[in-house]
């Protein structure tokens, strides 16, 4: 059972930092999200829940399913959500395979919910590189680039020599043995050959998107 | 002995990211640094030398003393440097403790070849958090800030808390014991409590200084 | 199938150390466990039980559910727990998440066992300064402090700068990635630029009781 | 060269945390200690210096001689010191062999400096169990106790069932192979079979001796 | 389904090690393990079956429950097993914990399985050191002691002073979070202060059985 | 649900590297799968999927049986195969273990699928040495040899002594404790004591057979 | 001293393996090298040496600077050498960075010793993608193709979708930080993108050239 | 400067163990170690020195060179030896490579002090296996072998599978790259195929020889 005590809200960010507060829901069990949710909306205020797994939503879902927004594959959530028109679509996500996908699309809907907008392309692995080379100048267009990759995470790389707006790379657990849940991607992509690379935890595609945010706003404010 | 057919220099990466190549002197030889000196001299180009440590400069000091501005602290040198004038300044660049001066100023020098202002504050670490505090403000204003701090890197989690700009974080090798050289700092940014902090390689200062660059520019363009 | 020789209870251990032995229940079979009990059950002792997983004291409870007094969100039981009279309220516990409750509680819960009062504070992690800041004087007050952190664990570090008193670091298994199941948090509370921050085991909640403990009994004998 | 600005100085810690700033002299270069100690000087305030290696107090010798009390095993320097009245003796001192010693005795100087008695007792680590069943009684009258070990860092462990006041462990570097600069003994204390023993990090005695100085003075006020 | 060429028994081994082949079941399927007892019954030789988990038993339990003597433990199992005359009681068996059970009890079915008697002590970890100093006469009079212990593994070190037999230490994965599945009690038992501890794998309660297994063979022929 | 972009099927790979695209199923979505299958029925291309797991299978078998031949051991599946006459078989593949089997078998399907036949000896392991004695001519008439093996991976240093062509080692991970799910395996065969022996990751039967097939190839054209 | 017994030269490996034994000096003391070179001048017999450093080479060179052809660059020494005809010029070595030129002069000279020709390009990592792919065509014609990469070795994988001959990965220790001495370099190859890239220890030339010459003769017998 | 009570020797060793203590020098300051010797030398004390470097041992050659039998290679020293008549040889000390030797000889100098005689045979390692099966029965005929081996330590698993002795594994730190200063050859060790190998740390020729110490004297009392 949960004691309201064990959550303090932080309403203030959205002030502080220009973003509202994200609720990583991986650890939290469902009545602590259940009580975050009532809270939320005793003030009415939209909330974006990450990491909230399909088990998790399954038991809060009879009582929420109208006010969330759930999407199964970046197992993100909007809640009391009402669109805002778009800024400029400043911002191109990239994967190398396909099963990076749901990492990317973590961060095209956490950028959706706070209202830039993506062009998201998948599955551009350098093993083939001509998928990546006719794709470079639509991604070159964007200032800020986010890269999400596992195993020898060889594409950042790439495209660090190639684009030059800000490219966050973001590592993901895809791959086994020594890809070892995404560390060998990590690395790879915190030493990369290209200059200027920035790199976020691994399978991190929330983090990716707010620091594009905080870019987007910085130079636009 | 080098032989020409070792070192191939980009001289045509100004022209795709916006910025020319950089020299990462550690591993090299004092031949091999001699030669790519030699190249660039050869081309009347200009370029940034990091990583050139105070025993391999003294090797060739007296043949290139008067056309390299060299650092000791930052390990840098500026080859046929011509100073241009400022941008604007859009860094903040910030270090938890003194022992991190060196890898701040690698960031702010490769800034400055590149014609970028940096505003330097140095020693703010959290555990005298009012030294920080008085600053934020300042801190605040800038659209991009790095944050270096090596042992336990608390410091890029409680900026991220208080300014909104791109937050870049530098972990650094300060420490011992499980500080491991700086990786107990990488993985603690990495894993930051707040939202959007980025990461570059440990010690990384040029690499940090490079993604900032990216940032100003691409949203400059 | 257990049989006696594979248990040895500590009777001496509270005459020896001041506190009773308490079982520490995760890689024991229910088995065991049972024989434990009825051990205790034998010598009319109380016995403090320690990460008693739900569906192991599910296979117990019929046979003990009266003995004993269960909470699942600590993974605690009292056996044959008489309530003393609390001695002043010596610890204060403080989370940085939401998600760190379970490990805080287990640290209460173990207190409570041994008669020592505690000031419970969750989900005021340096993300969000001000609800820190907020409670430090209430917190400081407090001889032996217990910071419970996941992921970058920078609280320990800020509240180290902050209070006075004995601050003990409880790193938690929460976040993902190089979070690493702790150890990210682990090792920045070892390297804590702040002095004097003496460490736990991940999610050691009862380690971190007992040392507090240690400190009170020893001050006050 | 150094500048005044890689160095804020946190001369308000002693009316923060009772105690004053200690500089941390390993990664810092000579000429930032001199600058450290001209700014105490000018202050009149004395200041603990820690990891002070022999080579580096070689360049300051000649200038700070006087005015420093140096000890070349434990790498400290009492900067300014006038001698305070001994509290009681209320920390014992452990180790596990005589490696271990200037590990101790960064801990002892460092007690001393703030006022702190101790009692030192060396090499009597388990191997040799009767050395230290010898002072048990002795050790066991302390309230605080810091346990010095290197390699698998038995000490603590036995230790820590056999006295019943504060245990604080500090692992040592110790050993080869798998000793690995100190980690297996740290883990091994963190993972310690006896109850409530805390950690620092490793070769960390002024940390011990900090987190000692805490307890001592929290439970004093 | 297997087909015999993945499998090639060692029927020679007896002949040139003294002792015949056991199966390790931990990651064969039950088909090949069926298979392998079919080859076995066909030549009528006896087989120790060793991590033969309860669920991949069930599914072989119809078929050979009355030739396999099975522990679940342990996850043993004596195929065609006539018991030999028992050798002298030439190995102690001792545990830190009443977790370390079944990897004791592999050790000790083991050596019964190859005719060797035991003497079993559990439960006796230093931490509550008396039970351990109580049993030391007779452990000691074994030549070949195993110390079977995880979390920090003091045990091989305390009885490494104490006896003077060979002493093999089984490191154990009981404990979480640093103990890191048994590395820090493999690493600690690696490093241990008392001279001529050697070690198995992790778990390997079998090994430590084999190496006790050759010593009182090579030197009783 | 997937949607076409998350997918770019790589159909020039044949002519590039001379062997067609293999889908690598383990962190793909069956809906993914799904739809890959169903792009490669519409260019009536053939293709080899690797890692299908049985319960992934079993979601797609009632649509795609008739087209796939899946082998579960393997988890490798023929999809629109049809056998080409084999090359000569110039590949041995040697497993240490019989749990090594499954490894093996999608190298040997990996090239059966791409016209190779091979050898295949298993169960071999150098601790019975004998059996390996007995194969090694066998094996060394074969240009490329797969040595297949777990923890200690002694099989490839004793066949790299032995045989004289090239030498791929696949490292796996059977085995427990320290054998770390084939970390000791792999660093073993990468710190062979035998002259270029050259590594794939663990368990990747498939990247074995890949290279063995761009030898066989390269050396034919 | 060294005394013979030390010392078992394998002069049978040639015709085991086709190529005679190395000698690999790092970690042996010069007197060892001396005494193995008298050896081999006694039975006459050619050698190459390897990882013989500048120093240890200077302890030698009086006694053997005829005898030994020594290259400082990749530290390799040709004793006893008679320059046999070429093969053909199979082998394509293509390094990354120009901080990897000793290694791949270890790999091109070791191929030189047994009579294997090789293409060497130096500098075309894929941060200058053009650079590389200028280069393509003429590394493509080889069976053979050895890549040295370090910090994230996206080398490989980019050539590995561009060539179809057998690749060889060597990563090198270049780099700094997460790095860490080619881990970073080596699992990045290890979890490449691209199919049958295999792989040797870190900075090992010489394996890469041994397993080039496993393939070059084993297809050519 | 040392002090008395940093050193308390372990006389009584002798008559606990069977064996008087052995001083590691390795991290001890040479006034200790002198200190060391003036208590023996009192006590008219044997004593075994070992990891005593060359240059520590210059600083107390001119004081103690005759009363200690100094031996560079495996840096023992003897103090005050008497040889023993020797034992029977009980042990075979074997070598995988010639860098091997220091540790190989720790072993037996460790042996001849205490009394066993030793076979000695080296540079046997598997990848020229049949050196290695010359020797085979000789090695057999021993209670006790010693395998030495550093890279992949296969040595002790093909060694485990043709002698049936008691087998103690010593990885060593030869080799490079992953070899990892001997973690190779050491979890080789560990999960050796062959049954009932036990190993040492790293290095630890002395701890090797002391268990075989123990095996010996524990059989033959």
């Amino acid at each position: 059972m949960t004691t309201n005590n064990e959550i303090q809200l932080d309403f203030g960010r959205k002030k502080r930092l220009g973003f509202d507060e994200a609720i990583f829901c991986l650890q939290k069990s469902s009545s602590q999200i259940d009580e975050i949710l009532q809270l939320a909306s005793e003030k009415n205020s939209p909330m974006l829940l990450t990491r909230l797994q399909l088990d998790t939503w399954s038991e809060l879902e009879s009582r929420w399913a109208g006010k969330v927004d759930y999407d199964k594959v970046s197992m993100t959530g909007f809640f009391n959500f009402s669109p805002t028109p778009m800024l400029h679509t400043d911002v191109a996500i990239v994967t190398a395979g396909t099963s990076d996908a749901p990492i990317a699309r973590e961060a095209s809907r956490t950028l959706q919910y706070y209202g830039v907008g993506t062009l998201d392309i998948y599955d551009v692995g350098v093993a083939g590189l001509w998928r990546l080379l006719d794709r470079v100048n639509d991604i070159g267009k964007h200032p800020v680039v986010i890269a999400v990759a596992g195993m020898d995470a060889a594409l950042p790389s790439v495209l660090g020599g190639l684009v030059n707006g800000l490219l966050i790379a973001v590592p993901t657990s895809t791959g086994y043995g020594v890809a070892d849940n995404g560390r060998a991607a990590l690395n790879s992509a915190l030493v990369s050959c290209a200059p200027g690379v920035v790199v976020c935890n691994i399978d991190n595609g929330y983090g990716a998107a707010c620091a594009a945010l905080r870019a987007v706003k910085a130079f636009s404010r």
